[in-house]
C-alpha cells in the first residue's frame, strides 16, 4: 500500500503519529525556506508541511499541479486552523517524498469553479471527474443506487440480469442493433427496456423482480438525452395499482431519507392526467407551488366534464385570439407593480419561437381594488373585475392569458408557469414534492397512419372497467375526423408516472397478463397475426402457461439522481457521458471500423450521406 | 393485493387465521368428496384442501397444473403433517377460489427431476425457470452479487457505471459492433470489459471501483461460453499486489461465508504459473487433491530451473516415444489392483481425440512390493522399482506414464490426473479450494507474425524488477526459431489469477501506469505511434495528467456462481442464455431487421454465406 492514511482522515487524536499519504498535489506554497502542500484524494484534503531541509530535493524535483505524491512524516497541529476543512486542524511534517507520477499543466482548473468550458472539459473527462463538484455527482449517484437495492432486498425483491443481445421489435423508439457474425444476416437488438423479459420472469414466479440495467434507444438527442441511460426496473405479481403506488412512493421516501436525509413522510399526492392537463397545462406538474391554470375558454371535446369558467363571448376581441379559441390564465402572486419593461420582457419570452404565442394580455390587480391592463381599450373595469374574480386574482398579483390554438396554448402557459415559478423563486432544489398522475388515456392517435398507438406502451393494461369496452369493439377507425368519439380514445390505462418537482422520475402500470387481450392490443396498433407472431411470438405464448396479474415500473435513475442532486442535466450524472451528437469526444468514438470487420460480419457501408 | 400471505409462510402458529393465497397448482388429488391442491409460488408449497360444498364448483372449473389460481381460507392444523416441508403442518381450507389465469399442458414437468430436454427448455425457458433448481441457482446468484456489493461497500468501493457504446479496439478478442445512424459510416463498438474506464477512473482519482457488468465477446462459443457475460470488475489506486490480493480473497472468503455459510479461515494458496505448469500441467489446478505430475523427462527449455528426475535414456523405447520426449507419471492411489479392462478403459480414454495420446504405460505397485506393468517386456522389476521411487508411488498405487511431445503430454497427464481425480471422489461439489496463481510471463509468442501478444492484456505491469528489462531492449525478434531466448521471454507479468476448485474465477493485474512503458507495450505489441494514438490516445493522454499506481482484477460472475452452485455449466445461472451458436431461442434472436432500419443505418448485406 502506498499509503497508511487517506487525505480525509486525520484528525487531532492522531498527532505525533507517523503516517504515509498518497494524492495529488492541489497547491504548492512557497514561503522562504519553507513549502505547504495541499494534498488532495477522493477523502479529502491534507496540508503537507516541507520545511528547510527538504528544500533543496524539492528544488531538484519541482512539484507541479496534479503531480502525484507519496510523503512520510508525523502528524502535527496546525498553527493556522482551517475548520472549514475536516482535516484543517492538522498537517503532515514531511520526513521524506516520492514523485510516483508527473503532470502536465491540465488544460482547465481542477476547482469546483472551472475555468474549462464544455467541449473541453468531455474531451478531457478524466480530468474533470477529478473536480469535486462531479465527484459529489457520482457519489450521490452510488447512494441512491445503494439504497435502492437496500430498500428493495428489504421487501423481496431479486436482481436478475435480462440480456443485452436481444431481438429487434420496433416500437416507436429505434433499436441499437448488433450484426450477428455467426448467423450472418441476421441482427441482435439491444433492449430499449427490459420490459418483455421483466414480464416473462413473472411468468416464471419471480414474483419480486428488480435491475438497475441501462438501456439503448437510437433517438436524435435534445439536449438532456443519452443513446444509454440507465432505469432502476421493477416488476411484481398479484399486485393491484394501489400496491405498487404504496411499494414504490416507499422506495423513493427511502432514498430521500438515505441520501438526502429527508423525512417525506407525507402521502404522496395523487392526480388524474385529465386534471393534471387542466390544472397545470402538462403531464408532470410542479406542484411545489400553485398558480394553477384558469381555464377560460376551452376545447370541450377534450374535457368534456369541465365547465367553462367565462362565456367565450367574452374573449370575441383581436387580443385575445377572436372566439372559440382556448384562453388560459394564471394569477401571479405579487407581481401588480411590473414596469412596462418587465411586461414587454415577459410578452416577448412567450413569443419566443420555442413558447410560440403571438401575444400576452396581463390585468394587474392593483393593491387599491382597481385594474391596469393591456387591453385597457377593450375591457373596462368591471370586465376586468370578472376575470380577476375568475381567476382568483387578489390584490397585488397579475393577471397573466394566453389564448389560440387548445393544445399550443397550454403548453405555452405551462411553461409560463413554470417561469414565473422560477422567477419567483417558488422552485427550491432543496424542496421536493412528489406526486403520482394516473388514468393516462391507454391510446393515442396516429394521424398519418390513421391508426391508434400505444402512449405507454402495447403491455399496458387498461383499466379493469376498460377491459370489456377494448374487448368488445373494433379498433379500426372507420371517420379520422371522429376518431375522439371512437370508444377507444375514452379507454384509461391502468399507469401511472412518478413525478418529482415537474419531472418524470418513473413510471409503469399493470401489464395485461391475458392472451386475448394482448393479441387485441397488437391488433389495435395495426399488427397483423404473423407480425404478432414474428415479434412477440414468445410472450403470447408465455401467456399460455399460467401467467399472474403482474405490474410495475421504472425509474430514469440518471434523472432522478440529477434532480436529487438539484443539476438539470444527467451528463453531470454520468461518469462517461455522450454529447448530443452521440458522440464520446474523449474516446473519439464512434468511429470506422476494418475492412476485416466488415468482412467477418458480412455487411458493407451504403453511405447516401458523406461520411462524417 | 391479491394475496394476504405467500405460500412458503403459514406456520402451526397461523391456524384459524383466514388467509388469501395465490399461485400455481403444483398438483391435484381428488379423494372422494375432497380434493387436495399444492399450490406453489417463489416461497413454498402450501397444501389446499376444498372440501365436498366446493366440489361442484370445481367440476365446473377444472383446474389443471401450473394454473393460476387465487384461494381464501382458514388455515387449519395437517392430520397427515409432512415435516419435509416448511409449510407441511398446516393446510388451508378452502372457502372461496378464482382461477386467475388457465395453462396449457405444460410441455415439460415443472419439477427437479424434469422430462423436458435441453432444447425445449431453452424455448420454453419461461417455464424452465419455474423449476426449483433453476430457480435455486438464480438465488445463489443474487446471494453472490449482494454479498459482493456489501463486502466492496463496506470497504469504500464505489460502483461507477461506465458506457456501453464505446470504441472499437480489438486486441485479441473480436468485438461487437453497433452501427450509429447519427454518424453514418460510423460504429460503436460493445465493451469487451470496461478495462480502460476503470483505468481512467483511478487517473480521475475514484481510487476503488468495482461494477458488477456484462461484457461481451464476439467469439466462435465453447461449450461453456456466452457472447455476453458478466464480471465483478475491480479496481484499486496506491496498491501493490500483495494489498489486491488481500482484498480480493477477503471478498471471495465473504462470499463464501454468506452465501455458503463456510468459514474460510485458511490462507489462501499461491502458486507461480511455472509451478503450476510442472506440478499439475495447467495454470489452473485443482488442489483438492494431490497426484502431482512426476516429471520424469520434460523440455528443459521451458523449465530451466528444474531438475529431470529421471535419465531420458531410461525412456528410450517403443511406448514411451523414444528418447528426448516429454515423460509425465501420476501416482494413482490404491489403484494397482485394476483389472485389464479398468486399465484398457483408461487407455482408450487418452487415445481419444480430446486427448490426443498415442498410448499409456501403467505399473501396479502391488502390495507385496512387487510391480506389474504394461511395459514388462522392457523393464525388469529393478527399473520399474526405479520408476516408482521417482514418482513417489507406493504399495497399493497405480503409476500412470504418457510420454511425447511436451505441450500435448503435458495437457493430457493433467487432463488425465482430473478424471482419475474425479473417478476416485477427490473432487468434491462442496469442498472448496482457493489458489493464486502468479508470476505468469508478460508475453506469448504469436509464431504467425513473429511478434510478442500480450498473455493478459496490454495494460499489464511487468513485475517491478522486469520494467527495465522490457524498456531497455528492442522488442523485435530477429531470429524467430529462438524467441525463448529473447529478454522479452523470461519477462514476468504483475498479474495473478484466482482458481476455484481448478477453475479460473477471477484474474488481474498491476497494471502500467507511465506513458513510456505503455508505448513500449503497445509497440512491442507490434502497434505504431498513429495506430497507438486512433486506439488508445485517451489513454496515453490520461497518463500525461498525474496517473497513480493502480491494479485490479475481475471475477467471471456466471463462472463463480455455477462452482458455487456445483454445476459445471454457466448455462444454469443465467435467466436466459444463449445457445452455442450464439441465438436466444425462445426470443428466436438474432434476426432478420426491415429495410427501413437498413436504410437508416446506411449499410448493407454482403453475404457470402448461405442466409441462416
Amino acid at each position: 500500500m502506498y499509503r497508511s492514511h487517506t487525505c480525509g482522515e486525520l484528525r487531532m487524536a492522531d498527532v505525533n503519529k507517523e503516517v504515509t499519504l498518497s494524492g495529488w498535489v492541489q497547491t504548492v506554497r512557497k514561503f522562504g525556506a519553507i513549502t505547504f502542500i495541499d494534498l488532495r484524494d477522493r477523502y479529502g484534503i491534507t496540508q503537507l508541511l516541507f520545511g528547510e531541509s527538504l528544500q533543496n530535493e524539492l528544488d531538484a524535483n519541482p512539484l507541479g499541479r496534479e503531480f502525484v505524491l507519496q510523503a512520510k512524516g508525523n502528524v502535527n497541529e496546525r498553527s493556522n486552523k482551517n475548520l472549514n476543512i475536516a482535516t484543517g486542524e492538522i498537517e503532515i511534517v514531511v520526513s521524506e517524498f516520492k514523485i510516483l507520477n508527473k503532470s502536465a499543466v491540465p488544460p482547465f482548473k481542477i476547482e469546483d469553479d472551472t475555468d474549462g468550458g464544455d467541449d473541453l472539459r468531455m474531451k478531457y473527462r478524466y480530468l474533470d471527474l477529478r473536480r469535486n463538484a462531479v465527484k459529489k455527482n457520482l457519489e450521490l449517484r452510488y447512494a441512491v443506487g445503494r439504497s435502492t437495492r437496500n430498500y428493495l432486498h428489504e421487501n423481496n425483491f431479486m436482481d436478475i440480469e435480462t440480456p443485452f443481445l436481444i431481438k429487434s421489435t420496433p416500437e416507436g423508439a429505434r433499436d441499437f442493433v448488433v450484426p450477428s457474425r455467426m448467423n450472418p444476416g441476421q441482427f441482435y437488438a439491444l433492449p430499449q427496456s427490459p420490459q418483455t423479459f421483466k414480464q416473462l420472469l413473472m411468468v416464471s414466479g419471480y414474483d419480486r423482480y428488480y435491475q438497475i440495467v441501462k438501456c439503448f434507444r437510437d433517438e436524435d438527442l435534445r439536449a438532456d438525452r443519452q443513446p444509454e441511460f440507465t432505469q432502476i426496473d421493477c416488476e411484481m405479481s398479484f399486485v393491484e395499482q394501489e400496491d405498487i403506488l404504496n411499494m414504490f412512493e416507499g422506495l423513493v421516501k427511502r432514498i430521500f431519507k438515505d441520501v438526502k436525509n429527508i423525512d417525506y413522510t407525507e402521502k404522496v399526492e395523487r392526480m388524474s392526467w385529465e386534471e393534471a392537463m387542466w390544472q397545470f397545462g402538462n403531464d408532470k406538474p410542479d406542484i411545489r407551488f400553485g398558480m394553477k391554470i384558469n381555464n377560460l375558454v376551452f376545447d370541450k371535446s377534450l374535457f368534456p366534464n369541465k365547465q367553462a369558467v367565462l362565456d367565450e363571448e367574452m374573449f370575441a376581441i383581436p387580443p385575445l385570439g377572436g372566439g372559440g379559441a382556448t384562453v388560459l390564465a394564471i394569477a401571479v402572486p405579487g407581481c401588480s407593480e411590473y414596469t412596462r419593461k418587465q411586461t414587454d420582457e415577459i410578452t416577448e419570452w412567450v413569443k419566443r419561437p420555442q413558447i410560440g404565442m403571438k401575444g400576452l394580455v396581463f390585468i394587474k390587480c392593483n393593491a387599491d381594488g382597481t385594474f391596469k391592463s393591456s387591453v385597457d381599450k377593450f375591457y373596462n373595469e368591471e370586465k376586468l373585475k370578472v376575470i380577476a374574480d375568475a381567476t382568483n386574482a387578489g390584490a397585488g398579483d397579475l393577471i397573466l392569458i394566453l389564448a389560440g390554438a387548445e393544445e399550443r396554448t397550454r403548453k405555452a402557459i405551462s411553461e409560463l408557469r413554470l417561469e414565473m415559478g422560477k422567477r419567483l423563486g417558488f422552485r427550491k432544489d432543496n424542496e421536493f414534492k412528489l406526486l403520482w398522475v394516473m388514468d393516462f388515456p391507454l391510446f393515442e392517435y396516429a394521424e398519418e397512419d390513421n391508426r391508434w398507438v400505444a402512449r405507454h406502451h402495447p403491455f399496458t393494461s387498461p383499466k379493469p372497467d376498460h377491459i370489456e369496452v377494448m374487448i368488445n369493439n373494433n379498433p379500426v377507425i372507420e371517420n379520422a375526423a371522429e376518431y375522439l368519439k371512437h370508444p377507444y380514445a375514452a379507454i384509461k390505462a391502468n399507469a401511472y408516472d412518478m413525478v418529482l418537482n415537474g419531472n418524470e422520475i418513473g413510471g409503469g402500470s399493470i401489464r395485461i397478463f391475458q392472451r386475448e387481450l394482448q393479441e387485441k392490443m397488437f391488433a389495435a396498433l395495426g399488427m397483423d397475426e404473423a407480425e404478432q407472431q414474428h415479434k412477440f411470438g414468445f410472450l403470447l405464448g408465455a401467456f399460455e402457461y399460467g401467467a399472474p396479474p403482474h405490474g410495475g415500473l421504472a425509474f430514469g435513475f440518471d434523472r432522478l439522481c440529477s434532480i436529487l442532486g438539484g443539476s438539470e442535466s444527467i451528463r453531470d450524472f454520468i461518469a462517461f457521458p455522450k454529447n448530443n451528437s452521440g458522440r464520446d469526444v474523449m474516446l473519439d468514438a464512434p468511429s470506422t471500423i476494418d475492412a476485416k470487420q466488415f468482412d467477418e460480419l458480412q455487411i458493407k457501408l451504403d453511405l447516401k450521406t458523406p461520411n462524417a
